[in-house]
């Protein structure tokens, strides 16, 4: 088993939401001036803006645009916000053809007012319905499995053997899984289930943070990588042993840290990347 | 499947802890005067007080004394805190005698210094270890796995499969598992984990809350039952299938409630009791 430490920023992807208080431009001058390779965009960092022109920006700054975030959040009660769901993953997908990413993440969703076999079965048949689509844009969909702390409104898929047994079930080469440290660093069975999505070829995305002791807020206050408790180099030698060569993409939700210096906050990223990724 | 409405208080248990702003002496003579019918005792409620004075009083209140909580947290990256807690464990053991229940509830515990896997050694040491003293005080003690969001610091058992398996290699007749619905409702494999315990004959015990959306803190917002998205009934049903026939014990951790009047708040946990567990 590797866990070699990461000498250079080849691999180094950030997403958009890391540095928040900056728009997308100030983010890719910045990325790229600091020899980051990697961005993932959030959809929220898009408005307002054209989309092919903002991807030939990105482009230009040397970035790889790794994938969007996010599409998914499927279930609902009610068919009106199932079929909300469905429409504004196709225009994910569009979004994501026209930005030049191959790569969606899902975080699939769910309703508290039904049960989690409801949001489920609801998952599937969202993610089922837009495979065409995404076949069209050469878009692939990875599933997030999240952390089980958001299995009320967030995605009832919550381990990755959950989101295995949903790739395997819609057994599509467009669909896939992304794994994040932060919601499944917990479970007793990642690594046998990183080696089964690996089999697979499933393993699309692998997302970097940290778990802090105590954690303030269950949404945004997400660690640096090196400042919690998180197995991340371990956890990055499973993914790599399971065949993954993609970027590893640091994706931090965090009021405090939004509240710095973003110039100080991405060179404290860069060095807790050769430090603790 | 049964999954049939309570319609008396006979398998109502309330954890002191739940109604936090009242004393034991308060507690008892309220929970007694509403019908209740057990009573877990958190130790916090036992400073200063003779245990077996204590125990009297409630059994005076035809209280049964459901359980006490908590022992556990046996991990520590240190010898030393390790050894204080098989002496916090052995003390709680007699706590438990004096005060006249046969169960402890065990929260394992987790060092965010160490790995998973040694926080689950050092739990399964610690629990050998202090069996002998649980035998001879005819005390079970009870391995609570808790939500994967207290993983970091308060439990490296965060699922029933973990806690079964623990269980099951302890081999004790004097080690068992406690079912509590806010940490295991989200997990797919939550009714094939609780036949499983059943089978075994470890259902030691059953704690009851909700779980609101949003969820304003980590450790004190659980919700009184029906206020959220956890399906208490049937997993009351799979529990009861299992064998189970202990009390329905309500555990609530509310910064919230504890604001309240709690004569208020005890009748709204009496209703709430009979709608929705």
């Amino acid at each position: 088993m590797s866990s070699k430490q990461l000498n250079n920023l080849s691999g180094l992807c950030i997403h958009t939401i890391t540095t928040k208080p900056w728009n997308i431009e100030e983010a890719a001058k910045n990325y790229s001036a600091n020899g980051v390779k990697g961005i993932t965009v959030w959809r929220d960092a898009l408005t307002g803006r054209n989309l092919k022109k903002t991807g030939d920006m990105l482009h230009k700054h040397n970035l790889s645009v790794v994938s969007l975030c996010r599409g998914g959040f499927f279930p609902g009660k009610e068919y009106s916000r199932r079929k909300a769901a469905i429409d504004d993953n196709r225009r994910a997908i569009e979004e994501a053809f026209e930005l030049g990413t191959n790569l969606i993440v899902l975080v699939c969703g769910a309703d508290p007012s039904q049960s989690l076999e409801d949001s489920r079965k609801q998952i599937f048949e969202g993610i089922s319905t837009i495979i065409p689509e995404a076949k069209a844009a050469g878009v692939k969909l990875a599933i997030e499995p999240l952390h089980p702390m958001y299995a009320d409104s967030r995605s009832a898929i919550n381990t990755m053997a959950q989101a295995n047994d949903l790739a395997e079930t819609l057994n599509s080469p467009w669909v896939g899984v992304a794994v994040d440290v932060y919601h499944v660093w917990w479970d007793p069975n990642l690594e046998k289930e990183i080696v089964r999505c690996g089999n697979n070829k499933s393993l699309l995305a692998f997302h970097v943070c940290d778990w802090k002791t105590p954690t303030a807020d269950m949404l945004n206050d997400r660690g640096l990588m090196g400042e919690g408790c998180i197995p991340i180099r371990k956890i990055r030698s499973w993914v790599e042993a399971s065949g993954f060569n993609g970027f590893n993409e640091v994706e931090i939700f965090s009021a405090e840290y939004w509240k710095t210096d973003q110039s100080v906050f991405l060179k404290n990223i860069i060095t807790a990347y050769k430090t603790y990724v």
